[in-house]
């Protein structure tokens, strides 16, 4: 680690020699490896990214000119390079390094990621302000193939493409975005990595035609040929961009040069780089789907400590049992089969497995047309990702009431994955929607009936909020609006989820210091009339509820404008949630103490006001 | 009129000659013109696809196979050809027929429309569980070339083109959405209709090769019109779709022929049909922008009568005017630079206008790289629209807290549009955007200041929503979180936007039934502490508010939440709002009727609560 730990800055960067370059690119590579196997994290994709990224370095600069990383999974190595070498331990840990780029940690972060596709837009934004101001920088999107299969990037490159700003955009193409990439880009992009040498076969061209004397014929025999190379064109030039590629993405000198040329054109350019996912880590190569982004590991083998089972898992086994007994049943996934629990369904009943690539906008709407001539469609989807859904969901969902499952994973707090991954909004933008049906299961059990119940019991759009936590305490399975766990006469604690696992030892903690906690776990969120909760406020007076979402239109609020239209005045409501909703990274136990979610403060914060109250 | 009046369903249709079909389009052309100069509606765009609708119906069947069309502002012919020429003058009319597809209204409608983009998708899954189910049906998305602009239209193309699923995609290319088309993809349709006549170009291109004998030459000198006739390949040949055209999309039976071959192939199609705005009518070939979503207008002279001044209208003047004193100000339309005012903003700063096409999505994260690079960007759109951008409003702008401004036009009930067209949830949706101000202007004194408010004053992202009504007898403007416009003892009226208008009014009737109502206006709807109104209610213990927005996170629960939280028991709450937010077409006033949202309702549903309590 000799030229790693001289470099504080891209200053310290820029004064490398080539030799001393190819060097850091190994240390690079040692240093993602160690950290990521300590403390989990995106593995392959940056390890795939090592050449590109030092490349794009020698030629811009992340502080005077803009670079845009897409989903940001791949920014490891600028941030190594931009005076994070020394904290870059601190990875994804509470205070510590994001795993993705944000401008809040550094201004080399040109933009925040985590959601992909965004990237070319925001370049493009980035690229039009420099040009109005008469400002002198250079702005790069750095954007994979599988995020080129997001709506959102292709509305991004079709105004980017006609703009006619100087703007480079670098499609990291590794052949795959999480899992396997799928549908029509991922066959154009298949096509163009064919004419890697398409200047030699230009030449090997024209001398045929020349001894043959019959171009037709030529040109007939080998049309694709001729097609990919002698007359390049291809979704990109066709849009209007200048295309260059495809390049190695590991050859650190080839790309400098050919990013050097991009910038000088002075025009939207596309650089398409072709690269390996987990390059230079045997089993990271071998399996770039299980080390996309992973658990903590054994450096040396690969051997990922073995996982408590997930509600994820669950959900693979659970909508199997499901799809078996039931052939209308279908499931859908946005790039992340294996991510959601569906891997083994896709094994079992392939021709009822979809796959859309990260469009989770087509994925609703696709499954409306499936609904809508009568299969059953469950899409598997990470909370925050479905927000790129919200408008299907109204439009194409919900105003005809159609029978769609959304298996809402990752709801509340995701931990180390930060920020932009919290599913901490579906309960507001979900509730909103008409004819929704909202389920909250809080033990695998109950997940199991809740899942059999919303296909088998509901008509119209329902969403299953399942937690990236384990299974607590709580076991048993009532499919239910409201079920009081234990009844009391001092305070109510209303939660849902894995958050009544927290309850119950709060008020286990209560009940030792002499109180009476009533505890109701809510089941249904919407429709929920909240009567048994209301009661409990009648006889108690005190609410304390306590969610891992926003704090807008929470539960927490509709129980109060519940008690309001009821006329039953709450003496005291302690509505413990997460805030306006940004929530850093870190880990989940943690970030749930510090905002008041967990057993030990949920007591306290009920104490505090139940003593006041007796004063 | 002869022969269109014998059609009352598909069989009727089914059963013509040739030539009384030919008679037909002619028929239909003076029908939909007749009764949109009546009812208002989309003109140009149903205009121009009489003969694409009527070469559909006679190769599929509208109730046996699925014909879903996108946005629905061109399946004005369908309608007339299943069954409901007899109700086509209640176009658009409360209780009449709906302006889009609907199949609520009728099976032949596949599917809802409004929204662009989503037929693709939609159709592709239609299609899987046509397969799935071995059922033996077509189903056939059409698609306009503006709508190809959005993300969604390439998210179920790209998946569509892989799914080996029998599928008709048909291109209506009119080369031009609502306003002009723009963007790569606009860019790469204009190649395609160069070749036209490509089996013609293609022969020429053999003597030509046999007579010279040089072919690189020829490919040399001729290489774009190679590209698009010899070899003919494109962005749908590239994904992997059949493409067949283009097609002349007023000439009925090349149509019908190529709809046939288009069947057969069993395969994922494109048809490319090339039409034209307002085809037929002189006016609307001229004018097709004027024409495309249009009030009632003089059949013969075209001539639309003098409308009042909209919020929209002033939009575009308002906003001149910053960016005259502002360079940094530049604004930003979804292909909707005349419905959203914008027009002439375009004219007088063309650098700083940007139209994306129908890309919500796209336009907000674009607005993001602006604004995080120093400039400040207004997105004028629909609210329902917006809804497309609901991720891009948290993960791009809000995460970042950037200043980015939405001119959130059509808020509240828009009248004839409909269902997908009420901007009923935005109020929802963007209060529970973190760092989110929103602002409710009621007058267009107010609506300036609060534009001039949002780029100056408000750091962060920001919107101002305005409805498509004129403004009413509220005619001052402050910029405040509430006012006071009337104090009282008996209740408090709670409102804001338009609907303020009918507050005042129903104040009066309650005042003259000698009732003291007090009327307090929201300006700043978020943040809002509710101090004044709490304060109002702390007198009259009453609360009477109105809302055209869903009952979802409206202002109304957030008050009693407030009140619950301040410990404020209110006696009475009447809370008067659109409920789920799926709201039919027909007259604003009638609707607002209907949910009691007019002045009459609210003072009546007052009265009845007072006079209750008196009892």
């Amino acid at each position: 680690m000799e030229i790693i730990e001289k470099i504080n800055s891209y200053e310290d960067f820029t004064s490398l020699t080539k030799e001393e370059t190819s060097v850091l690119c190994g240390e690079i590579r040692e240093t993602i490896l160690d950290t990521v196997s300590k403390n989990g994290g995106h593995l392959a994709s940056n390890l795939g990214a090592v050449e590109l990224t030092v490349a794009l370095h020698r030629v811009f600069s992340p502080e005077r000119d803009r670079i845009v990383f897409d989903v940001g999974h791949q920014s490891y190595t600028h941030k190594i390079l931009t005076g994070r070498y020394k904290y870059f331990n601190t990875l994804r840990k509470t205070g510590g390094i994001s795993g993705f780029t944000n401008p809040y940690e550094s201004n080399a972060d040109a933009f925040v990621s985590g959601h992909a596709s965004n990237s070319v837009s925001v370049a493009l934004g980035m690229a039009k302000a420099r040009t109005l101001q008469n400002k002198d920088y250079d702005v790069v999107a750095v954007i994979g193939d599988g995020s080129l299969t997001g709506g959102l990037a292709y509305e991004g490159l079709t105004n980017a493409s006609q703009s006619k700003e100087p703007l480079v955009i670098v499609i990291n193409d590794n052949n795959m975005s999480i899992g396997n990439n799928v549908g029509g880009i991922a066959y154009i992009l298949q096509q163009l990595r064919i004419n890697m040498d398409y200047l030699t076969f230009k030449s090997w061209l024209k001398e045929n035609v020349f001894k043959t004397g019959t171009l037709y014929k030529v040109i007939h025999n080998s049309k694709e040929k001729i097609k990919a190379a002698l007359l390049p064109n291809n979704i990109f030039t066709d849009m209007g961009f200048e295309y260059l590629g495809p390049v190695d993405g590991h050859d650190v000198n080839t790309m400098t040069n050919v990013f050097r040329h991009a910038k000088e054109m002075k025009k939207p350019v596309i650089v398409h780089v072709l690269t390996k996912k987990g390059k230079g880590c045997k089993y990271a190569e071998d399996n770039p789907d299980i080390y996309h982004g992973v658990c903590p590991f054994d450096k040396e083998t690969g051997k990922v400590a073995d996982q408590k089972a997930s509600y994820s898992d669950l959900f693979g086994e659970y909508i199997c049992e499901i799809a078996n007994e039931n052939k209308k049943a279908v499931a859908i996934t946005a790039a992340m089969s294996s991510g959601t629990g569906l891997d083994t369904f896709k094994r079992r009943f392939p021709d009822r497995f979809f796959d859309v690539g990260i469009a989770e906008g087509h994925a609703v709407t696709f499954a409306a047309g499936l609904a809508k001539q009568g299969m059953i469609p469950v899409f598997a989807v990470y909370s925050s990702f479905l927000q790129r859904s919200f408008d299907m969901l109204i439009h194409d969902v919900s105003l005809l009431d159609l029978h769609v499952v959304l298996c809402v994973e990752r709801a509340g707090i995701v931990g180390q994955d930060g920020m932009t991954h919290h599913g901490v909004f579906d309960v507001a933008y979900l509730s909103m929607i008409p004819n929704m049906t909202i389920l909250s299961p809080a033990s695998f059990a109950e997940f199991r009936d809740m899942l059999r119940y919303a296909v088998y019991d509901v008509y119209g759009p329902v969403a299953i909020r399942i937690p990236k936590d384990c299974e607590g305490r709580y076991k048993e399975s009532y499919v239910s609006e409201e079920r009081s766990l234990c009844s009391g006469t001092d305070i109510t604690l209303v939660g849902y989820g894995s958050e009544i696992n927290e309850l119950l030892a709060a008020a286990d903690i209560l009940k030792n210091r002499g109180y009476s906690p009533e505890v109701i776990k809510l089941g249904i969120l919407k429709p929920n009339s909240f009567k048994e909760t209301l009661a409990s406020l009648k006889r108690t007076g005190k609410l304390l509820i306590a969610e891992e979402v926003c704090d807008s239109s929470c539960i927490g609020g509709m129980i109060l404008e519940a008690a309001e239209k009821a006329n039953i005045q709450i003496r005291k409501a302690i509505l413990i949630n997460l805030g306006e909703g940004i929530v850093a990274h870190g880990d989940s136990a943690e970030l749930r103490a510090k905002y008041h979610l967990d057993s030990a403060s949920v007591a306290s914060e009920a104490i505090k006001h139940l003593s006041e109250n007796n004063e």
